[in-house]
């Protein structure tokens, strides 16, 4: 038996034994545990009521604030990150939620939990548990405020989709193809006017059970806390009142193992802020999540400097690869061009790229180094465009990021180190695994050195039709290989 | 009766009045005029012999050096730009070379005789008789050095093309694809040996006719001087052999009203060289040339100060275009990219892109307001590579290039004003015409903003099909344009 079994054989006999069964449940490492409390539920909770607990491990303690979910309930979320019996207790300025205690056993994860997603080796990612991790992304930044037909749809496609991200926004968007009103706002609100005294559970209820779904199919929930297509007044709440949502939206979401936190979207388009409003933003959710989810920041035309210690990665607008090199210099984290334009045929300039370009530009990202996410704007009759309301893909490149996903997962799936000699995009799992890609150039032979002292199986890889095409025999050293003469090829090296 | 008319008759009755019809021909404008002379054919007469010629038309007196052709011959060769009688004197150190005279009439041009071609409006080009010259050049260094049945092909294969210009080297090359020996040597030569003091007629004859079928077929010859690839000696003559070379060079071949003088390929890439012998090269051909031909440098990694006085438009190797808006405000002088690497399919990474990508940076770089180059590496049986021996196109991309030619001649001879405005590739010639081009985007729909107080015809443009679609009825002010949704489309809009 071992020491883990011992323990959890201990604690099932203790909860056997014990009355309070209500609080002494058995939770999944990396799941959400939650409590809750009655409390008042006159004035103004969401103010003046604080609430939180205190989660022992053994010798480890951790504080993680509460929030007031309407109707006279206080909840307390919790993802226990060690199998055993955790104990809590919880504090509050009101003493009806003081000094309430509870316990819970967490028990090993089910099959495909693999906890939460962090950086992994500089600049790239990986679960808790060691499953590598390759974000393969995409935007829909309004989903979550579509209905539920919609709603449901959108997590229909994403499930059939090669994508394991999606960057979706806490408010609703008003823009162009966006001009719809949310199902729930944020806050209590009457006419045009908002009450940010009291907030609407409801709103954040919706948000939440999508973020679970998202989090039951494996797709990390990229959270973009603000961003500037605002017609409701989400943009221009004033420092305090901001600084109260992201605490409390930190208090009721960061429990969810599948969450990052992306302080904006294009936060230099955001005019009512400054960049030490977003510097401040960044540390409120550092001190706030006790869990450390990844963090980042999305522009528009201005980077903002990702070198900063609470940025955790680079969340990048951009299509200028050139500087991918530079970036993975400057920053020493994983870099996510997440927006390097959209697959799509709008007018607007940065929705209408061929779904050639957009497969060509996941090549190139990809073995520059970066991970590439996507995007489909493509009009049709029901005014869905998925990179705003979700829907269905209409567009090309997704089944091709699937191909150069799978491609990955299966040759190196801790990520590509992108090597600097070759003239071609070509990137490396070291002694391992070389693949290069010839972009617009259509050689018929090409020069490959391999390392010394092994042997290689070779591939020719023709990445839009989704074709893999083995070389006869081994490939060792200095290889002058074969290829078909045609644009938009690529070669892969396996060690035999 | 004109003055030109009367002046023509009145020297055809002279003619006809005098017995020194040896030297009283009629003589095109801006062809060739060439009286031949006997003398020295013993000793160094390349090394020793000053001989020219004053030419004179009316107040007019134009100094022009002549050369020794072998054989005790000695010839002046001159281009007349005046209609009417000139007269000229021989000058020379010898007394049998000096003092000679004769005259010519020179009439008017035959059809298809534009004259030389000059800088135009800062940073296009133009016929000297008013006729628009756009350069749609292409490149094949070597090809008047590979024996009179490839180099007729190649001559024929040009004739068929779209190309007006053609970049080619005086001296034969050595390099990949380029191994075997020329013809004729620039110079007396035994074994591996040049004596630089005795020049070969036969080498610069058989140039000469090579120049003279290019101008026959409309066709400038874009004549490289010096360049790397070099295993016989031309590359490293010592400074009074280049600059003799140059001085006889010019004397020999700037009559050609189609010569333009390439200082260089690749001209940091002659180790052999300063960038002061450069700088001497440029002022000793200026010097040389009576008709101030243009004279340009092509690089290889580093540009040569194109803003330099002597310098009539910049010759550059590089596809990176976002550069173009730089230079053309850096030097206000034609720019053109005359090696933005080759169509084909080699393994040499200048050498095998895409025929859709060299359409595409005919476009890119057209519509940003300078001239691109073509060229061609296609592996074949024969190894004749048309970038450099020239021989047949087996490209695609040529009848593309054709296509963009008439387009342009048609709407814009005058050349095209690049737009700064719109995100799209645009150009125009202003009130009159607009070109956009959408590269890889693929919109079903965009706006044009033309200028008031006029109505224009629209096209969808398919640059790789040559397909031309009018757009119905007539277009004014801020027009939305219904686009096919496809990639690497274009619009026009001409005045109607």
């Amino acid at each position: 038996m071992t020491r883990r079994d011992a323990l959890w054989s201990a604690l099932a006999s203790a909860a056997a034994s014990t009355q309070s069964v209500s609080s002494f449940s058995h939770i999944e490492k990396w799941s959400v545990f939650e409590a809750q409390f009655p409390g008042p539920s006159s004035g103004t909770p969401y103010i003046d009521i604080e609430f939180g607990a205190d989660f022992q491990f053994e010798h480890r303690k951790v504080s993680v604030d509460g929030f007031y979910d309407g109707d006279g309930v206080y909840r307390v979320r919790f993802m226990p990150d060690s199998e055993g019996e955790w104990l809590f207790t919880t504090r509050s300025n009101r003493p009806e939620l003081h000094g309430k205690t509870g316990r819970f056993l967490c028990v090993p994860p089910a099959k495909g939990n693999h906890g939460p997603v962090a950086v992994r080796s500089t600049w790239h990612f990986g679960y808790a548990d060691g499953t590598p991790y390759l974000p393969f992304g995409t935007t829909c930044y309004a989903w979550t405020h579509q209905g539920d037909s919609l709603e449901e749809q959108t997590l229909n496609t994403l499930q059939q989709s090669p994508f394991n991200k999606i960057r979706m926004c806490v408010f609703p968007k008003s823009y162009a193809f966006n001009r719809n009103e949310p199902p729930a706002y944020a806050f209590a609100r009457t006419a045009d006017s908002n009450d940010y005294t009291h907030v609407n559970p409801i709103f954040f209820q919706r948000l939440e059970k999508r973020v679970t779904q998202l989090m039951q199919a494996g797709i990390q929930a990229d959270l973009i806390l603000f961003h500037p297509y605002d017609r409701w007044g989400y943009s221009n709440m004033g420092a305090e009142n901001d600084d109260r949502y992201l605490r409390y939206v930190v208090a009721r979401l960061a429990a969810y193992r599948n969450v990052w936190w992306s302080m904006a979207n294009e936060w230099d388009f955001v005019k009512t802020k400054t960049l030490s409003d977003w510097d401040r933003f960044f540390r409120i959710v550092q001190q706030s999540d006790p869990y450390g989810r990844l963090r980042s920041i999305h522009n528009g035309a201005v980077l903002y400097d990702h070198g900063k210690t609470w940025v955790t990665h680079a969340s990048i607008q951009g299509d200028d690869f050139d500087k991918i090199p530079g970036w993975l210099d400057a920053y020493r984290k994983p870099v996510v061009i997440d927006e390097c334009k959209y697959e799509g045929n709008i007018q607007q300039r940065w929705g209408n790229l061929s779904a050639r370009e957009m497969t060509r530009r996941f090549w190139i990202g990809t073995l520059a180094g970066v991970y590439v996410g996507h995007g489909e704007t493509y009009m049709n009759d029901q005014d869905v465009l998925w990179w705003s309301k979700g829907g269905v893909l209409h567009g090309e490149s997704a089944p091709r990021i699937a191909f150069l996903r799978k491609l990955l997962e299966s040759n190196a799936p801790g990520g590509l180190t992108p090597m600097s000699k070759p003239y071609y995009p070509a990137a490396m799992k070291t002694g391992e695994y070389y693949l290069s890609y010839f972009d617009y150039h259509q050689p018929v032979t090409n020069q490959f050195e391999l390392p010394d002292g092994a042997s290689f199986r070779a591939d020719v890889i023709d990445p839009w039709n989704m074709k893999i095409t083995p070389v006869d025999g081994l490939q060792q050293g200095k290889v002058q290989s074969k290829l078909p003469g045609k644009p938009y090829m690529a070669v892969q090296f396996r060690k035999a």
